[in-house]
């Protein structure tokens, strides 16, 4: 990892090592070592693979932060902030470069179609959300569709790819993609709830999806329940956020009684069961693997995924 | 390359359309076709890699536009301009995406690192423009570096990737590299002359480098030739447009002033010359060819490039 954060031009760097010092929990690269030695012995492509979809997620953070506005990542000011839109759409494309680079060098047709497909689902993903993620119309269905593109799939390619780098069975394969899919849902709706909690001393403050105009399923599940005037109401207050035409002390009140209309109807609770779901699912996709520490390893990442405070 | 503009969310479907509309002259993918025609009969993997060099093109323009805050592109609004920077930069990703599908289709791995070389090469060739290209103190020797990233790597990438993909020998492959490097600084010097010239009918307004910062070889030349104060006085005018401090009346005169003296001092011709000597050099790359019409088309397009009226 270290050595594919680098590059020639100096200001290309400078923000590489900018990245790398900030570089988060890693767990897309230890799904991808933990899939691929659950089959097999790790290899030289397992390796490989894991730095590709790191970059490859750091490269579309970068870029998301772009899209999103956002000002901060990982409590530090995002690329875009600390230097300049120009400069976040580059290096994510440099860092999307080197990514082609490095699945090149593992010589696997498989999980370079991997690689592909989820780029596309990483960019459509965002691009859905863009066209009707920030509408308070989005239904769970909806909801679904989006998280699935824009998280889950990551974390689907990271099993897969592992997998696939040890020389997995087609059965393993299945099962492994099955869970990476899963996890990343209930790793999402996870992060969708936390917006509802009162957790303020997380690295995000509450609130923040639906101040970006972010609907997500505590939100879309109590506005399904409620009673259909009531929803209504609703709706014209987070859509008088979204235009951001409200004065900040507005905005606060607004806010709050969103969020206490989420937790009367109980959205809250309803992704929680949504999660926990997803969460049984997962480990019924691992029962076909023998017990071991990489088994039990995958297992403890879901309770993490489910139980996380921040 | 109208079955890979496509997409399953309809915004980026609609945006895709948007481009392929606007496909421009398609230079790239005839630079892929006539290198492996004249090495071989152009195969399946030939037509893929035009597609996915034309495509890498593409979305590289597309995410330029916006680390250039250029508002048109082709005589058209671009995408960042159209619908938003966000959009602009999802649809960059979306086709970068489905470049590293088409490439993992050719299923050859010395086109695979042509692809992500030239991937690296230009968003470090735009980052070292936006690094020390906006100075009025850039030199000829870093001048030719951005160009060389930029520009001249695209269409050796194309020219390279055309003849791999029929088969070419090692001495075939070193020529056409050659000559479509040369092609691409011919190309590009062509563009910076335009810049200075009094073709106001072409599709970019003259003196467009400058007001966005931009320094270019009749510039540097004329800075190097005129005696040391005069150098310092138009220098002084050069970075007042950039700060961008000045009214629009100031502007227009101060940029008359900057092009009267490249020509005063023959930067424009100097650029001319230099240009010509890349021309030589390329037609001198293809002299290993016999004669064939795809040669002849090779050369015709050194002309073109060092003869077009836009």
């Amino acid at each position: 990892m270290h050595d594919c954060m680098q590059a020639d031009e100096r200001l290309q760097q400078t923000v590489l090592q900018y990245i790398a010092a900030r570089s988060g929990k890693q767990l897309r690269p230890l799904i991808v070592l933990l899939c691929a030695q659950l089959c097999n012995p790790v290899t030289d492509k397992t390796l490989r693979a894991a730095v590709a979809l790191e970059m490859l997620h750091n490269a579309s953070l970068v870029h998301d932060d772009v899209v999103d506005s956002s000002d901060t990542r990982r409590g530090q000011p995002a690329v875009h902030t600390q230097w300049s839109n120009k400069v976040a759409v580059l290096t994510g494309d440099y860092m999307l470069a080197k990514v082609i680079g490095l699945v090149a060098e593992v010589r696997n047709i498989r999980i370079l179609e991997i690689v592909s497909n989820l780029g596309r689902n990483l960019s459509s993903g965002e691009m859905l959300q863009l066209h009707f993620g920030q509408s308070m119309w989005i239904d769970e269905e909806r909801y679904l569709r989006v998280i699935d593109q824009k998280t889950a799939q990551l974390f689907q390619a990271c099993a897969e790819a592992g997998a696939e780098s040890a020389g997995c069975t087609p059965r393993q394969r299945n099962a492994l993609r099955e869970y990476g899919r899963l996890l990343g849902l209930c790793f999402q709706i996870k992060d969708d709830i936390f917006d509802y909690s009162d957790l303020e001393e997380l690295g995000k403050p509450t609130m923040s999806d639906l101040r970006d105009g972010k609907v997500t399923l505590p939100l879309i599940e109590a506005l399904r329940r409620a009673p259909q005037e009531e929803a209504e109401e609703i709706r014209k207050k987070g859509e008088r956020i979204c235009e951001a035409s409200v004065t900040p002390e507005e905005e606060t009140r607004l806010l709050e009684e969103i969020k206490s209309f989420v937790l009367r109807f109980h959205g809250d609770e309803y992704a929680v069961q949504k999660m926990l779901g997803y969460k049984k699912q997962a480990t019924e996709a691992l029962s076909i693997f023998r017990d071991s520490s990489e088994k039990n390893s995958l297992l403890a990442l879901l309770d993490y995924a489910i139980n996380r405070v921040q």
